[in-house]
């Protein structure tokens, strides 16, 4: 299959690179980094890198950015971001995408745990990561040509544990290999609208 | 308890106001109806609501929009409608209204149920729904000085089902009363960081 990795070059997609890369052809795209370069929060930027890849067999997203504020302190343009940068990011990379993917394709989004398991600070992950499962939710019903979609949600990857895991008190960090299982799960399984748990 | 109601005209706020009016003092907010007027994209508007209406026990907020299209046409401005409108509008309220909640008060939220029951056109509104259940879990457990934060998901209001039962295929529409109800359980009840459904 060829596969598009979107935020190839962050944590999880690398994780997703290095799952996928032994079996598939996967382009790697990031703002600034990779084979090819996109800004998913502009729908121009994405129109334009597929046109350039052609037709592909599948979509992976791995980026989105939110703001990390308390909720007495944030204000309406930080929390913002988690809406227009990591739900509607995402988003536009499926409305964009939906005609170039092949018969039976399938698109991966990417949220986390933080609904489920909220962390102070964390109003406007939780927010977009919920978001992010309900688009899909939605989204799998009316996807054509049998073309599907998922959401992964990564637990706190390994790699990534000194940097983040202070903040997120009691989650223990999973080994990248389950990551990289959760997205080979929708990549190259049959599953449509579902919530992919990776941990 | 002094209980605000932002959305007071529409269908379920009507309802809502309905429920509480005989057991409370009930203000009715509405973009261009009720006693006092506020847009809830516009944080100076609600800046300027919550001065006026001085400190409330609760505050119930039953607006938003979202744009209904087909997903393999919906343009990305109207997608982000149901983001910047019902989410951030929502979002918004809280933002605005945290210090002038009195201690061990509430705010109450409306979603619906279009993410777990998807309908043919809803991905916004799908987004949308589950966004504010992610982010009532995010925010309750941030709340300051004891005040809660629920989100209700009403089923198709019979009063409504004229309108909108053609879209809602196989949805049974529920009783006002049972939607009332579910307000009454976060506003008078002790529930923090629930989505309580309506029906």
């Amino acid at each position: 299959m060829k596969v598009v990795v979107i935020g190839a070059g962050g944590d999880v997609g690398r994780t997703v690179c290095g799952e996928l890369s032994g079996r598939h052809e996967v382009l790697k795209v990031g703002r600034n980094s990779g084979d090819f370069h996109a800004d998913i929060t502009d729908r121009r930027s994405l129109d334009k890198l597929f046109g350039d890849l052609g037709q592909v067999d599948a979509v992976v997203v791995t980026a989105g950015a939110v703001h990390f504020a308390p909720l007495t302190e944030i204000t309406g343009e930080q929390f913002m971001v988690a809406l227009s940068n990591k739900v509607m990011g995402q988003v536009n990379v499926v409305l964009a995408g939906l005609n170039h993917v092949s018969d039976g394709g399938s698109f991966t989004l990417t949220n986390g745990l933080l609904d489920k398991l909220p962390v102070t600070n964390g109003s406007g992950a939780a927010t977009a990561n919920a978001a992010l499962s309900g688009f899909v939710a939605g989204a799998a019903i009316e996807m054509p040509r049998g073309v599907r979609i998922n959401v992964v949600s990564p637990g706190l990857l390994d790699i990534s544990a000194k940097r983040y895991g202070s903040f997120l008190h009691g989650h223990e960090p999973v080994a990248s290999k389950v990551v990289g299982a959760a997205y080979a799960k929708s990549v190259e399984g049959a599953l449509n609208g579902e919530r992919i748990i990776g941990e």
